[in-house]
């Protein structure tokens, strides 16, 4: 398989084949080694407060933790010499993330959320990604920093 | 209402009043304003690997979440004297995450979990726990930080 | 005062009146309520590794947190009313920083750096800053996030 | 050299070969693979505050990451078979703070700080330490956690 290829098998493992993610209805837009987005529509198990109508925390570090990881593991592929495209699988079952920090700037209130991921770390061992998470109409809901193991 | 009951109040509506952590199926072993225990039993979905059994990220850091959340509810709780109890209610609308750290420190592996949280700092305006989860064999999964917006 | 040489004496307080911003020679190159960039020229005190001429962890977490502060506390000023200017001085007192995250990207060598810092939530308790360091070739060296207490 | 001679040694690098911590004039109480406690006598130019006596929160994140990353080394020493002893210097000089949270929980006020650091987890390629401030009154001042790289 080439890059391109490995990278797209990357979003749908992510998307198809996480059961926690398939729950979330998460859907990758964007995926190359510079730049990762996924979508997030809303549903009202997301609910994380008694009285309004926003998403709870949890699910907001999920997607955000998502699209740094999908981020990272492009990297990963990106930075594979092509005698050794064939290792993908190993070192992507080991890619895990290794701390996650995430703020909460505004409420979670919206339909459709895209999240983002940029990398600011990229080393044989270890990734950093930002990540930000917006909601249909543009306004940023939350930000979050996280570092990956992927090697 | 006696601050007993109010602390009881705030552990329900976590549990019930919120559709995703009723999703989440917590239950509240343990509130008082030095320790907050909830539990979380195994669900299928919350798998976030293709190849392993293991609790996804963003599950253990909504959990986290959780924990030091009500935490910080029963901390308001405790220090309100008795004159302004009926301002509970108002208090707990406002209350909100600023932000959290979570490190995964081991597979997210078992079938009963248990988070915890300790208050580290308990001020008018910010509340900041750190947090544990625990599998049912005493593991560590989890370690994380929060801090919490109480006034 | 007004809000101008209000700012211009934030800027001066960090840099001439608090020894440690004086034994680290930090400079304010710009300070407005969107922005604030500082520079610190390199030291030899400040190596933090035996055998290479690199920043020590601990004065690159001083100076994110030194330009995120600076930058709290322009806004504070930036959104009191003309009526309140009065009160800048006590809400400069209790301005604290609440948590730091800082990611070490690259290793800090250079002549002089620049660390900058972008406003990402601006509330009337809380405040929660984005920073950079990078060194005078454009090399980003860190990463940081930080929550001011500001009200 | 044996075990307990290498993590003598990793301790005088710390304090007798990093210009910046000769600076802060740490010295190391405990050091083993369980545990890290090092001292901070109290300087004038450690201030970080226009009016009061306290500690510059960069300060702060520096004996933090100093007495983790002590930590993290020992634990590098003491996971080593015999036979790989001699590669200690090169792991030693690869071994970096990949990420720091630092709350800051009370003003840093005293006379001698005590910092201590607990592993919580020690893999092969990165450790994650959590560590207190305390003053000679055994008053917490500040929290931390910090993500290593040690492989």
């Amino acid at each position: 398989m080439n890059r391109q290829t490995l990278i797209e098998k990357v979003a749908d493992i992510f998307v198809s084949q996480m059961p926690y993610n398939q729950f979330l209805g998460i859907a990758v837009q964007t995926l190359n080694p510079e730049r990762a987005a996924i979508t997030l529509p809303w549903q009202d198990q997301f609910i994380g407060n008694p009285t309004q109508r926003i998403l709870h925390g949890g699910v907001i570090s999920a997607v955000l933790d998502n699209v740094g990881g999908m981020l990272a593991a492009a990297s990963i592929i990106d930075k594979l010499p092509d005698s050794e495209l064939h290792t993908v699988p190993s070192k992507l079952a080991t890619l895990g993330t290794i701390d996650i920090r995430t703020d909460f700037l505004r409420p979670g209130r919206g339909t459709l959320f895209t999240a983002t991921a940029h990398l600011i770390r990229s080393g044989n061992k270890v990734c950093v990604c930002r990540m930000e998470l917006h909601n249909e109409e543009g306004t940023q809901i939350a930000f979050g920093t996280a570092t990956y193991l992927v090697g």
